[in-house]
């Protein structure tokens, strides 16, 4: 696997690829990779002639009192893992490549609208503008056929999605599947943050999903109800504190009142200083 | 010449001489070609294997109360123009094909600051946001190494520029000088409004660029003394309505008081219903 840190360079080594018409598979990360990236990876690497795969925790996509200067980082480690994973090409740049005269200089952001309205793009305002123009900026420098996203990120998915058809981009977007640990914690590579007591309470939101999921399979369609069950659960635990509990279309992030498949259900809830976020989509019976 | 309605049938025709490494040049217009804009065509052709010109009038750039619907438009004419200037592949989309769910529900764009607040930007809102979100499309549809822009729309140049190293697009941005009719008047789509009075008053703009340039030639670097005689000439003409008179520098758009080269002298006067731009780059003695 080569490790390459530069944006030009990387563009020339890609180049030849494309010329010979080699497909190229793209897992952009911000590291601290878990299981649930390395199913991305082998993915992008079971479908395409080359697979890259970038770490770079994008500045632009933290709020003033969010975690970007703690933000776990481990490149020795991650590089093990995307090499293990079947990653050929790991970019790796620093802030100064992605943005050369400083993040705060930036004059040009990729907005999406209405989508990045609710849910996390409520309690986060600049967010998904900085995902939207991050992931421009790499899908213009690595110009992949096929890039994979993790389904965890349900909102980043539907923003990028969104982007990707409006703007025309050549680039393909798959959704992997949330992978959790056998306990059912939605994997994150925030979960490094919680005390053995918040990670225990932080059970309840996959145990809330499940009972959502359960609810739904037994036929109910009262979106508020779903909502008010999943707060019960939720509530039992003294440390949670809940950002939202939603429940909308899949694919433009509406809220429903009565479910019509596909359906998201979404959660974000704080534990101590970690913010986690967990969801189901429901495509129906 | 081919010509080319469908955007998936466009990708289709370009790929395999993207493949076969060979270099598309890009033009993109709103048609109702003159002069200036067969200068870029017959740049693009010199400089590269293929040359492709679109002819789009984008409703994402006009403003509510602007000339969008009456924009002048000659498919048939502008098609024999581009041909005759060496253009191979002629765009020519509909609104339906770049804006399929109708332009008014467009969710994504993009939004480059600074260089879009002053000149133009201030007096038509949205404008700038409107030409990079389909310059953008356009870039991703076409996939060129290079595209032409005129110099008479020195703003854009800036905006596309910022946006283009911005986002990391993979395009070279080439810019053509201003085409002049024998007169000095700035070849537009635009002049066809003017009625005979007018035309004759909008002389007064490259009439007032010409003496700036001479008061730049004689050293003189007031950025005050030569607005306010720009100001002049063009004020003698009762037909004439100014927007602004802006001394700026041509890479940040940022007002000048001493000139300091590269500088942009850029005017928008109008005449009864037409507002028409022009502009000179001062590279210093």
């Amino acid at each position: 696997m080569l490790v390459i840190k530069s944006v030009p360079e990387l563009k020339q080594l890609l180049k030849p690829f494309r010329l010979a018409g080699k497909s190229i598979g793209f897992v952009p990360t911000m590291g601290y990779l878990h299981q649930g990236h390395l199913s991305l990876m082998r993915q992008a690497k079971a479908d395409n002639d080359v697979a890259v795969a970038s770490i770079f925790v994008n500045p632009l996509q933290f709020g003033a009192n969010e975690d970007y200067s703690v933000y776990p980082r481990d490149l020795e480690r991650d590089s093990s893992l995307a090499a293990d994973a079947g990653i050929d090409v790991l970019f790796t740049p620093g802030v100064e490549d992605m943005y050369p005269n400083g993040f705060t200089n930036m004059l040009t952001f990729v907005d999406v609208r209405k989508v990045t309205e609710r849910l996390c793009g409520a309690f986060r305002p600049g967010h998904f503008r900085g995902v939207a123009t991050v992931v421009s900026k790499l899908f213009h420098i690595v110009e992949p056929q096929v890039a994979y996203f993790g389904q965890k990120d349900a909102q980043q998915v539907v923003v990028i999605k969104q982007m990707v058809a409006d703007l025309n981009m050549n680039v393909k977007i798959v959704t992997m599947p949330i992978v959790r640990e056998t306990d059912g914690l939605a994997m994150s590579s925030r979960n490094v943050y919680l005390t053995p007591e918040e990670r225990q309470a932080a059970l309840s939101l996959s145990r809330s999903l499940k009972l959502a999921e359960t609810m739904l399979r037994d036929g109910c369609t009262d979106a508020g109800k779903i909502a008010h069950a999943i707060r019960a659960v939720i509530e039992k635990e003294p440390l949670a504190v809940i950002d939202y509990i939603s429940v909308s279309h899949a694919n433009t992030i509406e809220e429903q009142e009565r479910i019509e498949a596909p359906t998201l259900i979404a959660l974000a809830v704080r534990f101590g200083k970690t913010r986690l976020i967990d969801n189901m989509i429901w495509e129906g019976k």
